[in-house]
């Protein structure tokens, strides 16, 4: 058993301990696991205040069920899974309306609570989605970002046919193209990263400079003065904050993904005056990440582009290290138990 | 025939053209017109650039069917009918989404088109809407500020038992207040004018001061923590800006009402976190009309207690003087036909 801990100012430590599975919960054998720009954020010491040092990070969970506690049913030794990350209190107004995802005292695996860079992980069985036959465990660390590309795609109501620009083409953007995409959207991707641009063309979506062209113009041609139906704002920064409103055509939906820390300013009048919706949306639900398995299953997103890199757990520092400020990197797997 | 002409900086004169009714038209004899804000803006020479000098403004229009043109059918002379004064292409690609309100050419009448501050009014027959027995012509005058509020709450999903908050208590902000509470919800007026606090309280809704109380406690313990289902932002001003992210529950609706010329800044993280939404609203559609002209001729919300005042024609500039800066007026009608 190896857990890997972060342990601030971009270190990691390797220690051992492994957790009995206790009523409602199932130990895995952690397959692997991805580092998500959080895990970044984590390891660049700027979620310090909310993550509990030293603390084993990571939330892209694959894993084999190896044991499995009291009180659980429907699960076998061996099964392949994946990792709904939220632990949410079911006792609060959100809970109690449904919204679990975003309940008030959500604890988010890998953040406010253990994660699994390590050998061995014990969860409750409520977070678990089985894997089938032909989805294998690198492709499974990868269910949880494509769930969330699922569930901004779900908010925005998009429909085949329907003209779509995502705002930053990093892992996230480019997943939401690809769903988007399987939708039957035809899809543009505002990026100014050259490599990035590069994958969003072999992921068949059409791509643009921002920073050479004139987005605003290239959308009004694009869609004949229509206006995009729907903009996902994927960036974080500043320019696209500014673009979106003018993109987006009238009843047009602008679905806020990324996290601004700062507060920016927006064009308020652009909502009045082309009834323009925001819609947050934050992490995922159940069935995003049915849809995301299904998705893979079914051969509609291949998953395997997005896979840059795979380390083993006790090169975990070398791995975040390769990530960081490497925009052509899309996704860094971390091998947590040498097959 | 008299018509009253804005001729710029708070200025009008006195004209008379009666126009005959062409193809497809209506000529009425107009019964009241209400004094909007957007008339206010006009007189005070803020909106100079759109609106081409002079013209009759004016556009929450009451009256009666004086003459029909050709190829109109469903009207009789002597029929009570109100003005949704829009003017759409029919051609745009929103107008062939049936968004004909948020038409990419929208003309609307009082601003890019002459308004109805005058005895005889020529309109499109496809812009009435035909006014019950019980509803009179200075009832009629308020259906198209109504109308407003039925399309601000019909964009809110608003349902029966939710909490909302409303921000600002002028003329709009009261009228949305109404038509929340003949929904069956609970409704809470945030306004600083003691008057207009007090006109909340006469409606039988909430009110409560925000520059005394802290406006997002007082909503965390009126809510038991959940927040506002939905906040309607109709004050157009800052500090509201601030508050309607602090105060919207996980999953509430912010309508855009208000019209903001400046980009204010906007945190970003709650929609992000509490998966906000962020609801533009403009004008109205036909059927917020008939659900206003419902309201009011069902009883459900007695529109007397907004008519603040009623003048001649002939003293519009008095009555213009008279709203200018007075927070305490709800609604002044210009009465253009003396009865």
């Amino acid at each position: 058993m190896v857990a890997a801990r972060y342990i601030g100012n971009k270190g990691f430590d390797l220690v051992g301990e492994e957790l009995a599975p206790q009523v409602g919960e199932v130990r895995l054998n952690v397959g692997y696991v991805g580092i998500c720009g959080t895990d970044m954020h984590i390891y660049h010491g700027v979620m310090d205040q909310r993550v509990s040092i030293p603390q084993t990070i990571g939330h892209e969970i694959s894993g084999v069920v190896a044991e499995i506690g009291a009180d659980v049913t429907g699960f076998t030794v061996g099964e392949k899974v994946v990792v709904r990350p939220l632990d949410w209190c079911g006792d609060c107004p959100t809970c109690n309306a449904g919204h679990t995802h975003i309940c008030q005292n959500l604890k988010f695996m890998g953040i406010d609570t253990p994660g699994a860079f390590q050998s061995s992980s014990t969860v409750k069985a409520r977070t678990l989605h089985k894997l089938p036959a032909g989805v294998d465990l690198k492709q499974g660390a990868l269910v949880e970002p494509l769930s969330v590309a699922c569930h901004d795609v779900r908010r925005s109501r998009l429909v085949a046919g329907e003209k779509v620009v995502v705002l930053g083409g990093g892992p996230i953007g480019q997943l939401v193209a690809a769903v988007a995409k399987s939708v039957g959207a035809e899809v543009l991707v505002s990026e100014p990263n050259e490599s990035r641009r590069a994958f969003a063309d072999e992921l068949g979506v059409k791509s643009v400079n921002p920073i050479e062209q004139d987005l605003a113009a290239y959308v009004d041609e694009w869609t004949e003065t229509k206006g995009a139906d729907v903009v996902f704002e994927v960036s974080g920064v500043k320019p696209p904050i500014d673009a979106m409103t003018q993109i987006a055509g009238r009843r047009g939906r602008i679905v806020m993904v990324a996290i601004h820390s700062t507060k920016p300013e927006i064009d308020l009048f652009q909502f009045f005056w082309k009834e323009l919706e925001l819609l947050g949306a934050r992490v995922y639900e159940a069935e995003d990440f049915d849809w995301a398995i299904e998705l893979i299953a079914s051969g509609k997103i291949d998953l395997k582009p997005f896979i840059s890199s795979v380390s083993p757990l006790t090169d975990i520092g070398s791995a975040f290290a390769s990530m960081d400020g490497n925009p052509e990197g899309m996704k860094a797997l971390v091998e947590c138990n040498a097959e």
